[in-house]
């Protein structure tokens, strides 16, 4: 193995793992303390070899005891943030680069695929939601974190103030003041929406459905990224429809020589992308890169159904601009609020464009409307101004984490493992050595209650096999970093096992 | 005219209208004196011709003022329940029976039909909703009404107490506390259920969605009553399903020999039918006629989709069986709070049978899970035994409002106009006399701020061009007896100005 890399011994495993706190759930005053220093890295401000403030200077910053000080520097110097130099103070580690590679560009097969996942799902979905398992599994966000935002207030207020008012149908499009509250955000990427622009649905689930009811008929292909959210897959299969796998790089996205291909080859009804973030890989194409999808869609008169669900969880300076904004015709923008604020109340959107009266009708016919209650509070809440610096708190706690979780993969997987770098979301693809099979981890890690989503599901021509996704939706604690920890070990085990195995680190 | 029938002029119109209220909202001493001698005619505990409590009598037994009690039986009289007899004291007024005639059975075509309903139905969704129109064209519940139910304080208390537990994605079937009070439910005619027998959907709009995508396949046909819901109609065009349109009885329901010609000559996939209180017809069929339908659709294999929405709002001693009790193989019950407490929080349920997996599947490719708290909340609710008590509310006032409409149908409508009789529910179906046109009505109706749903709309065949359906779920008030009869009025108008128009009353 490479000299630089950290492996295992070098990093101490936190006895005082970061997320301490005591039984009222405040955080000990040394994590807070701890928090502060580890933003400071994690932003940039203190670089790796920089002299961190002395005990004496946090103390009297921080407004701490130095018994208090010296506790967070010791905390941080055990999980390998800090490094104490006798006579000197504390330093910023110089921590080793991740040299985990990026995974592979995608090679699915140039033709269209029956989808058959059906069953596989609500397996899944149960094992994720099963609070005895380590949450690596599903896609959603710690409760804790989400709870900070207040919405449940929100809504027993609205219950309470409102109930009879808003116990009947909503319109036809949803709650007028949330479309409004939805219509203002789009301003961030200096698009004007209009709240007719926008149908309200159930979730992202109902507004994907709705979008490829509309453009396409049993039978029709439909172009995906490779490998793609395993709803997408359920709902082609829903819907009858085949899916095109499409060669995707876990950074730029899809391959666009082999869409133009594709484009000539097949005939696509529709193409269904992730506006950024795309789940499982976290690729985001440029502005630039957009710009030629959508030319490329013109010229084959193919509409594009974009599911902007992670778009509000980007780790750089500016939000990533839907392919809406760049006002294509025949594009449909599907999201939602599961991923930032509310996976439990199941609000989505749509922006149907000319298809809105088709949409509108399916809308009804499919669920006719959504609860009105749970869609008053998110517009109560979107209009208190809360929600910008929620955003804020979870962006910074889902960069904090995946960077946490790839070091620790970094040390605890075995060589050869590779590994997504998203510049947002909250999941990551790892890509095991070959021929370890991500399911038979699977089996072994639920013995040991640890779930995450084995990488198969994510494709419809049974690829990635050797492949796994795991969520960092959940806040950083130390049976995370024990749980992957395991799962490294786990997989190293069950890698020297095979004949072609590779070597252990 | 037949003499025995009540004209416009000998009933005044309700000077102090029935469920008046001050402004706390509490309904006038004497309106529950009224309500209470009311609610004793209704019953039929004081039968027409019968001297009532005199005045001394009920002031006793009301504890009410003497004046109070006057003003009760005055109103009474007013409003044609009670007449005065000098020297005598206050009688039920010998009502004239409703003479109008029930529709005759529907004749459809025998052949299936390309569903296409399009575009109308949202637009009616929008008029319904819209709270300057006279509410009669809406199916769901007074607000007021519902409000009496306190579902919404059950609400605001779980997002308050497990506001946190509950902001994620629920089990695939749902609440499991909401299942197993559905589940104990079903009890109340005989079936033993388990929660895990259910799955909890998006109203029932999305249990009938599920229930379709797991029988048929896009171009099948399916078997429905005629005239039937229009969301039923959406549904079908939605999902590419052709409909077979059925002579349907306003009494007795689905005529048998025409389905047994039907299931013989056509090849039906399934057949989608009300449980009971047919949506908008009213009828319901007797368990002998559901035995015969389960047998016929046993022989040919066929399944049966039962919606028994409107199953708890029974005017009779008992709850009309669903199909599903009969215990038949390859049923799939289909049913919501929407009607009885819940319009607003779209939480319905299916009992999928042999077809939960594919049913689960499904859910999860269109909608994934329902919103978690309403789920949570309606549970609590129900485990609180309040929904008993407040479904006996709900049947006697509606009722009592399809009494009322149907006595100033009566009297307000144009000779020859039929009626339907339901024996629950809140719905009536009106047959205009030809060449009537519901439409044209509706026009008319509307610029008198009066909405209720055309015929033609529950069809796919063209017909019931000279039908509506006017709703009967809002809580009783002068407001719509006087809309009522400006409907009538202008029913009579537009039918004298056709050519072949029938003679005004």
């Amino acid at each position: 193995m490479p000299a630089c890399r950290v492996t295992i011994t070098s990093v101490k495993t936190a006895a005082v793992g970061s997320g301490r706190r005591d039984r009222a759930g405040r955080a000990y005053r040394y994590e807070e303390t701890a928090r502060f220093i580890t933003d400071l890295v994690d932003n940039g401000t203190l670089i790796p070899g920089a002299r961190v403030p002395s005990l004496r200077e946090i103390t009297r910053q921080r407004r701490v005891s130095l018994s208090t000080a010296l506790q967070a520097y010791r905390a941080l110097e055990d999980r390998g943030v800090l490094q104490a130099r006798p006579q000197s103070g504390f330093y910023v580690a110089k921590r080793a680069p991740i040299l985990l590679e990026a995974p592979a560009i995608s090679k699915p097969p140039a033709r269209p695929t029956t989808v058959a996942v059906s069953g596989v799902v609500p397996k899944f979905l149960e094992y994720a939601g099963d609070p005895n398992l380590l949450p690596l599994g599903c896609a959603i966000p710690d409760a804790e974190l989400l709870a900070a935002g207040r919405l449940d207030r929100f809504l027993a207020r609205a219950a309470r103030a409102k109930g009879v008012d808003y116990n009947k149908y909503t319109a036809p499009k949803g709650d007028p003041r949330l479309r409004r509250e939805i219509a203002r955000r789009a301003l961030r990427w200096g698009q004007v929406l209009s709240p007719e622009d926008i149908v309200i649905t159930c979730g992202c689930t109902e507004a994907l459905v709705l979008a490829l009811k509309v453009v396409s008929r049993p039978g029709d292909t439909i172009a995906i990224e490779s490998p793609t959210y395993f709803g997408f897959l359920q709902v082609l299969e829903a819907l009858d429809l085949r899916a095109l796998e499409l060669p995707t790089d876990a950074k730029s996205g899809v391959d666009l020589a082999a869409l133009a291909r594709a484009l000539e080859a097949t005939p696509v009804k529709a193409c269904l992308f992730a506006s950024s973030f795309n789940n499982p890989l976290g690729c985001t194409m440029s502005d630039e890169r957009k710009r030629a999808v959508l030319e490329l869609l013109a010229e084959h008169r193919v509409p594009l159904i974009e599911d902007d669900i992670y778009g509000d969880i980007y780790f750089g300076d500016d939000r990533p601009r839907p392919f809406m904004a760049m006002d294509p015709p025949g594009t449909i923008y599907c999201s939602s609020f599961s991923k930032t604020i509310a996976p439990g109340y199941r609000v989505g959107w749509i922006v149907p464009g000319r298809y809105m009266a088709r949409v509108l009708d399916h809308k009804f016919a499919l669920t006719m409307c959504g609860p009105a209650l749970p869609q008053a509070a998110l517009a109560d809440f979107l209009s208190s101004g809360g929600y910008d610096s929620h955003l804020r708190r979870v962006r910074r706690t889902f960069r904090e984490n995946i960077d946490r979780m790839m070091r620790t993969i970094d040390r605890t997987f075995p060589r050869g493992t590779r590994v997504s770098r998203p510049d947002g979301g909250f999941v990551l693809w790892l890509e095991l050595p070959k021929p370890l099979a991500s399911r038979e981890l699977f089996e072994a890690a639920l013995k040991k209650g640890i779930c995450f989503v084995p990488g198969d599901v994510f494709s419809t021509s049974g690829r990635y096999a050797n492949c796994l996704r795991v969520s960092c939706g959940s806040i950083w604690h130390p049976r995370i970093e024990r749980g992957l920890e395991t799962l490294g070990a786990l997989a190293g085990t069950l890698l020297a096992r095979r004949p072609r195995g590779a070597s252990r680190r």
